[in-house]
């Protein structure tokens, strides 16, 4: 990770020079949460949190930093010597990556001098909310394949390189099995798998010439597209090479359809590879894929070994982006709380706490004042004590594992495509308490 | 920009490796280009040429990369050496950075041997797909404020750094005037702007604190951010501060509203300055626009100066992806196309011409045969020759004056927020003919 420093809003830089210069630099606690579920979603899986750690942990400005701000002509030469010696020196607690978390619990608390922990907003929210949205979509989609595999294809339409590096990563921790993404296999040690493009197919002037070209090249790994001109033609075309695989001793692992009604032909070409004694071949299929189409073809019965991805996982269409934010609940004044139309937030440093049934599944969290409880399993662990990284750095097979075991234990309608039910989160009294003194208060103010 | 050579699909190296291995190695021409414009967009503006160029002229694999390859256990000794001295040595034509185009035009047309032309397919999808989108969907933003300034404000919502970067540029681009991402500034020259979020005023007991504070540490640029509390008082106190600054010889800049019904409030704000004598303050406002509520906005004439545009700006909500491709069109057989439902392409080698009227506004396109015409302006110019660059590195402000030049001579229709019409791209008859030739073809071989 390159330093992302000044991957910040202006306003960061001029604020903290606010601070600064009015003598406000009080230790302050910031909230990160998410304000609300996409429609038709049950639950988030946390993603993007150890590379949150190692920001917070790398902040520096350079020389060259410093002269850039200088040329903008709003700092005085003092708050640009502030900034030569801004670390990070306070405490950050975090859910683990790959968590399952809901709307309004705190995913990260931040508690440093105003200056510091201010200055992390846009940065922790670039990185966590993009990185939850798509492990919480391939959560989504891994679930609809409901066994089948689900495979990360989404390189060329993700947004720019890190989206799609940090998608095939947070896709991997979501639950697909491996990814198209070369780059991201080598970065993250996610499986790496693909076949071929149309374009391959086309190469050849007939298209059992460039399936024997390709069987031949890759005798072990090779799946065949094979809707080029005409699927079920395309079929009886592998289904031939792969009986010349077979005279060879090898084995066509399977054929990839990327057009047309998915249903209807993953059963025209199951039958034409059964029928020719190949119920070995897998069936790939690709082409604008999401969690509602594969549930569909799932509950249609289609005939699919794996789904390949691409636009709709690695962009969380139609999402987009989630409402993640990171707000202050608590300064040296007290909580804190901001009023604004439907910009409520809840006050005070907090801690969420989980219950379980007793068959294991969740039941409801509980959203309290950090110390209003005792015992149960409390989502924020310390991640950060004075600057420096006390949380152990979590592999990401670990951090896959961790969220799908989470998942098999959420209340089945929250996996459903539509989610059916909100999961209860409660709020403690002692927030609500909280909350009536600030009402109070405000409305005295006011 | 780091080295991007692995951030690709497998299929790229597998089928590379496959037409290695089969003598399928002689030249080829590839087409970028989009398939169809989103619902209610009237044209592109094509952005990531010179990242693609860069891309082009820098492809070499590490032997890092090579041992990383190896390690799959799928590929040939021999093929792994061939990666080792794989260059990028052919012909590119592409667009001027900043052209306005449409659906099925070549943005970039490739020519060069078979395993280098189909290798760069995934790299040049993930870059212009996205950079082209955002800067279109700034030019619509930017055109929907009707003079009004747009501010790039995505950064915490963009789909992580890279994003958030190239898609500051790219909204600069397309019309913006300035980003609040401190690094995008300093990366690509880009103006930055910024002032205090709701957690600057809430640090302050009294709203006013929180103002007159700011504007003792930015006497020349504040920008008050009036909605914390409520947003009327919040006018009447700024307006108090505004005073208190002209008496020390200084000048609010503005006031921010980020919440609420803007119409109403922009023009209660505007009175509240008005009757205080300070028609000078500007008013900012912010909170989830697009380029449909602010044509809203600017149809009710509401007194709003600038506009802060962030998460649908920064990822093309509701977009999310354009549909990019890119295809084989033709090579040493002759012309090529894809017959699959739905993926039709053009075949041969292209060329895009642009007629404009009397009035210099533009009339139609023609996509025809590399040759096929003479004169006329067209749009794709060669920027590499035998691997190296000859187009000249451009600015960017210059491609930004470029684009809002196209805009400009844009049939109207096009420009409405929902496009009416659709700009006509002939097709000429030397690629209709060259169709009918391959459907004959096509049918025979069937």
């Amino acid at each position: 990770m390159g330093n992302k420093t000044m991957l910040t809003d202006l306003y960061q830089i001029t604020m903290m020079a606010g601070y600064v210069d009015n003598q406000k630099d009080d230790v302050a606690t910031f909230d990160l949460f998410i304000r609300d579920l996409p429609k038709d979603w049950g639950y988030f899986i946390a993603a993007g949190i150890e590379d949150a750690v190692d920001y917070i942990t790398s902040i520096k400005f350079t020389g060259n930093d410093i002269d850039y701000l200088r040329q903008q002509g709003i700092f005085e030469d003092s708050f640009l010597s502030f900034l030569k010696d801004f670390r990070f020196t306070g405490e950050v607690y975090a859910v683990k990556e790959g968590s399952v978390v809901f709307p309004n619990e705190p995913i990260m608390r931040v508690t440093a001098n105003r200056t510091q922990a201010q200055f992390l907003e846009t940065t922790l929210l670039n990185m966590i909310n993009f990185q939850t949205m798509i492990a919480s979509k391939a959560s989504r989609v891994v679930d609809a394949a409901s066994g089948a595999s689900v495979i990360e294809f989404g390189l060329r339409r993700a947004q720019e390189e890190d989206a799609a590096l940090k998608g095939a990563r947070a896709a991997y921790i979501g639950g697909a099995v491996s990814t198209s993404n070369v780059k991201a296999g080598m970065q993250y040690g996610i499986p790496i798998s693909g076949t071929q493009a149309h374009s391959f197919i086309m190469s050849y002037d007939d298209e059992i010439d460039a399936f024997r070209a390709y069987a031949r090249t890759f005798p072990k790994k090779s799946i065949l597209l094979i809707d080029t001109y005409n699927t079920c033609e395309g079929a009886r075309k592998a289904a031939v090479v792969a009986k010349e695989m077979e005279m060879r001793g090898e084995k066509l692992v399977g054929v990839r359809l990327d057009s047309g009604d998915l249903d209807h032909l993953s059963k025209r070409v199951r039958s034409i590879l059964n029928e020719e004694g190949l119920p070995y071949v897998k069936i790939f299929v690709s082409n604008d894929l999401n969690e509602y189409k594969i549930a569909g073809l799932v509950q249609n019965h289609a005939p699919i070994d794996a789904y390949g991805v691409g636009t709709e996982m690695i962009t969380a269409k139609p999402v987009s982006a989630l409402p993640g934010v990171y707000k202050l609940v608590e300064d040296v004044d007290g909580p804190k709380m901001k009023f604004s139309p439907g910009k409520l937030t809840y006050p005070g440093v907090k801690q969420v706490y989980r219950a379980y049934g007793d068959d294991g599944m969740m039941q409801y969290d509980i959203m309290a004042l950090d110390g209003e409880f005792e015992g149960g399993e409390s989502l924020l662990e310390q991640a950060v004590s004075n600057g420096k990284r006390v949380s152990t750095r979590r592999e990401l097979s670990e951090i896959r594992q961790y969220a799908l075991e989470g998942v098999s234990r959420l209340p089945h309608g929250l996996r459903c495509v539509e989610a059916v039910g909100r999961y209860e989160v409660k709020v403690s009294e002692g927030i609500h308490g909280m909350i009536a003194g600030l009402n109070a208060r405000y409305s005295l103010v006011k």
